[in-house]
């Protein structure tokens, strides 16, 4: 099932999206319930599907990201692809050197919950503040059932579904405040979407990612060569804290950043990033300078 | 003025309190509205407050903390004090060293907003996650109103008040995952309270602040011998960050932490921790062992 938020004529909406027709068919749900997006349906439990109102050309609306207003911020994994644990390390930037280029456990930080964003809305660069700024092409998690210990075998039991984010960095910033969150959460810089597919559609074994800039293709790698695997993550991030339904984990860029390359490709006014991820469609954001 | 958010026969509300007389006077605030605690009053903008009903007295309430539950994840300042930043350099806990013993810039990393919990509530150690849990007393900014691009000058002028924040820490998590989030975030380690206190009616150029074990004074500091203060820390997160109404940050805690006695002093089950700030007043929280 492949879930968005959309909006019409003002109005936030969560629908069931049919990809060959290109149709979305609205739930039946109240209008405040559906202002917190797929959150609305995950937060059903037990209750099943509300039933489908009308399907209408899904060029007729704007799409949301999946949750557009987190209920707190975004979990997110830093070095968890090999190749770009090594090209991050030998970037200079790397405040987490400590740690190893390869981490030896999973590196947890956050972005901010409002800065998130939909499919084609603008990532802003505000030059006064950041001239660094880089692409990292993320599946994300999306936690359907509280739980606090899960083990590995059962963590899967507690995701929902997946979606795509845009975990846009500004470099500079990582490096200069040695903890991550100033870098990953200026304004704008989580894109996320297009839309939320639930976890039986998606197949962590086979699923292949990709970024492309300008149709340029920089990232190409594999979810199933994550260092830290999904079970993993779920485990390590619940041995203390609670998840809770709606929850987002962004899971780590495999190599191909702009960091990466010499001299770095860092993103410009204009540019437009696309991320794809096989099963889940693709994310598409034009970058665009920040009005003064 | 202090204002607490506190529940009396299962209902959350808001009130002023009257630290003379020991009696809190609920805001007639409606029920939903003062779910989000404190917040209510800072969302009102221009409004004015609202007319107070009868006082009743403190000791027949139960204080939550001033923002129950906040928005989004807490921000926080690490090693702001010049003589904690070398004890905890000296820890060998610290993943930030490559920022140097005394950062050059303010470390933010932030706290999930389900970790906070009221004065006189328990901080639960869980053995099975962590066996070195500390303490560390901080002075608390709540915003109250939206900026971005805050300078210093401005910066308090986007300040409503302060409370205490005791940044409880997982020191072994705090190393092993690199970002602080984790050793940071775990369940019931944000105690906040005892109440806020608007800014007029603090003094950050006299303000001392202490944290006690059991009666044992551990820390014994000013305000005013933050590394980077106030007005530095809005500016810095506000730069390409949009402050909003009701977000916390945790400025730091000075010296004495349990990781900067040799051997360490870590947190027990039956200890009591009391973090006491000139003009607020004293946040006290039981330790004790989770159930497993």
């Amino acid at each position: 099932m492949r879930v968005a938020t959309f909006s019409i004529a003002g109005e936030r909406r969560v629908g069931l999206i049919d990809a060959e027709a290109e149709t979305i068919a609205p739930f039946d749900l109240p209008v405040e319930r559906a202002e917190s997006g797929v959150l609305a349906l995950i937060e059903r439990n037990g209750a099943g599907l509300p039933r489908t109102l009308s399907p209408m050309p899904l060029s007729n609306v704007e799409l949301e990201a999946p949750i557009p207003r987190p209920r707190r911020n975004i979990f997110c994994v830093g070095k968890n692809y090999y190749e770009h644990a090594h090209e991050f390390a030998r970037s200079g930037f790397d405040s987490s050197a400590a740690a190893g280029a390869v981490p030896k456990n999973p590196i947890i930080f956050s972005k901010v919950p409002e800065s998130v964003v939909a499919t084609h809305s603008k990532v802003l660069i505000d030059t006064n503040v950041s001239s660094a700024i880089d692409y990292e092409a993320e599946l994300a998690v999306i936690i359907g059932k509280e739980g606090r210990g899960i083990s590995k075998e059962s963590a899967l039991d507690h995701v929902w579904g997946y979606t795509i984010v845009n975990d846009v960095t500004a470099r500079d910033l990582q490096g200069k405040y040695s903890q991550w969150l100033i870098g990953k959460s200026q304004d704008t810089f989580c894109p996320m979407g297009p839309w939320a597919v639930t976890k039986d559609e998606f197949d962590l074994e086979t699923a292949g990612i990709r970024c492309f800039v300008n149709g340029d293709m920089r990232q190409n790698s594999k979810i199933s060569l994550l260092i830290f695997d999904i079970p993993t993550i779920i485990s390590t991030l619940s041995q203390g804290i609670t998840l809770k339904p709606g929850d987002i984990i962004a899971t780590g860029t495999p190599a191909g950043v702009g960091i990466g390359f010499d001299p770095p490709k860092y993103l410009k006014a204009g540019d437009v990033v696309r991320v794809e991820i096989d099963g889940i469609g693709a994310l598409e954001n034009r970058v665009s300078e920040r009005a003064q």
